[in-house]
């Protein structure tokens, strides 16, 4: 059974860009299980798409495949690159930070390289879309079976660090931030939800949250601001059939300070 | 050859819930095929996702798996359930109603249970996404073979029962309402297409309608109002080339009167 | 293994038209791959659904089948068809137009057939959804081995033919015009990559802007407009880092000049 392979882009769905770089895998490994992440990366946030890769690659099986293409830099001189975690899988895209948490997130890297070697991309090559030419028959290659040593030369390490803002400490208090909102107005925050106690207080915007970090939405009413550990692992704050971003009037980057 | 598995949730697409839901399907019973239903259920609302559940299960392979999440109470102590139909697919998702209509479409409950055996679930729980952590591997298990009836303790009925309304008659007429808007701007009504006669009016909102049950699009001018059997069975309103929503300013629950 | 099947539609994701279409290829299919390609051509627009569909399918596998449904004379006397490609794809949906341009970029017409043999079509029938009642199942039977000859009656040509406006010459100056507006704000023009010299310049709206074929976008600042060759092997306008639709306050049908 070939490897699973998870797909994140911020080609959107109105285009047909997801769909050839699909066929351009299908093209070199007929039948393989492709997983979209997203597509609705906002263009060219790296930043944003290095989150999302981020918390969704624990959930696929070991030894899986992931494409990620948030690539303002295409087609210069930043590096195309395949990197393989401790755990085994395979992160490939743009040499730009958005596969670092990711790969961190999977062990680290066990081993990178440079896609350097032609004889694995596609029939036709671009100057705007390597998610097409380079990346997806690189992925393809890949799912067949062929050996990441194979695509390229060696690489110590990726070229382009990336970490999110990690939370620091004021007045004894830990504060972060907001590093996502998501479809439902959730603020999703980069404090762990294994640092947190039994109870605490969280300030955000102008509101003060009394927190639970084992909560779920029905022990407020609807309307409800909560503090809660998120399926990501992190804090969160909600609003119980609501948007917390709209309510708090907050977004990514917001402060969050723990009590 | 495992069966066929359709999604449907509210998670929306710009973030990666359905992706990782679907690796953790991936994860259990690698290589099925994963059909997108929709991921468009407005935020919490178990009725519309009730009725977009029910409007697509029949066109699937007898015997298919159905994972549907709208899940306002997740964590809380509503049930999570596993209900197969006599027609043999089986639903798994929250015991909040979502289920119940397209269950008695496919032939109403065979056997129902509720998820109680932790042996099926995901390696990780979070209190808030029982999408992944428990409905996605219940549903691996399952198209890898596993009985419906290990999964936990039978259930005699769901608990939450759901309908959508029925038309009642007003003077003699035939009264409903609309269920669904859909993309085009289509008025699905909850009147069935086998009640209908060879000629009838439809009055909604201030517009009567002349209505022919076998009609296409083509037999107005762009822009012209009409009735027909949509392709869920059900008397549909729609404008030519345009929105009848739009048009007639109504939307879902709209009174409906045929004549 | 069978055919990879690419799929395009107006129908949207929030509702289940698309997945109930996948269905009826998998109740004659089960387990085939299918990648969409897009589901928001907007609403009717056969024009726009026929660029997107000829963008697409050059990349997937010799051999493809492709089902393309923009529909608007759906249940009326327009003809349903498939037609295999001298590459060997075959595309099926309706004779409106909208497969032409694909056809031709794989070749050309091999044999064309009409859908008239209903028992290749699915066991309900709609008079609006042709997509999932004779479409999809038909498309199913071709991967399932179905001959393209059994399918009906052949057909000498396409009923409704269709083409792209070509550039034209004024002054000694090629003058094409914008075919699409990407997700990206890109202007994709008519004018094919391959004609352009080494240095010329572009006129569009009310702007002049210097192009270089092999550019990429970091070859301007950020904002900077550039006109380059696109993947589609057309001359593109593109904004690094924005929208050049935006920028430029033009779109599809912008006239585009060469000097």
């Amino acid at each position: 059974m070939p490897p699973t392979i998870s797909l994140l882009t911020d080609f959107g769905l109105t285009d047909t860009y997801v769909g050839q770089m699909k066929a351009a895998i299908l093209r070199v490994a007929p039948g393989v299980s492709l997983v979209d992440l997203t597509h609705a990366v906002p263009p060219q946030d790296v930043t944003g798409g290095a989150f999302l890769l981020w918390s969704a690659v624990e959930a696929f099986p070991e030894g899986s495949l992931h494409l990620a293409v948030v690539d303002p830099g295409v087609g210069s001189t930043r590096r195309a690159v395949a990197v393989r975690s401790l755990r085994g899988d395979v992160l490939v895209g743009p040499d730009n930070g958005l596969l670092v948490p990711a790969l961190e997130q999977l062990g680290g890297q066990d081993l990178a390289v440079e896609l350097t070697a032609p004889e694995y991309w596609g029939p036709r090559q671009s100057r705007t879309f390597h998610g097409r030419d380079k990346f997806a028959p690189v992925v393809g290659h890949l799912a067949a079976g062929v050996a990441l040593e194979k695509l390229g030369r060696a690489l110590h390490h990726l070229e382009r660090p990336f970490s999110f803002p990690t939370p620091h400490e004021e007045d004894g208090c830990p504060v972060g931030e907001v590093l996502h909102v998501d479809t439902y107005g959730n603020l999703i925050t980069n404090l762990p939800g294994a640092m947190l106690p039994v109870r605490f207080r969280v300030h955000v915007g102008n509101t003060v949250i009394e927190g639970a970090p084992h909560a779920h939405y029905q022990v407020v009413a609807s309307g409800g601001l909560l503090a809660l550990v998120g399926s990501a692992g992190l804090l969160e704050v909600s609003v119980r059939d609501g948007s917390a971003a709209a309510v708090l009037g907050v977004g990514r980057g917001a402060r969050v300070r723990l009590e």
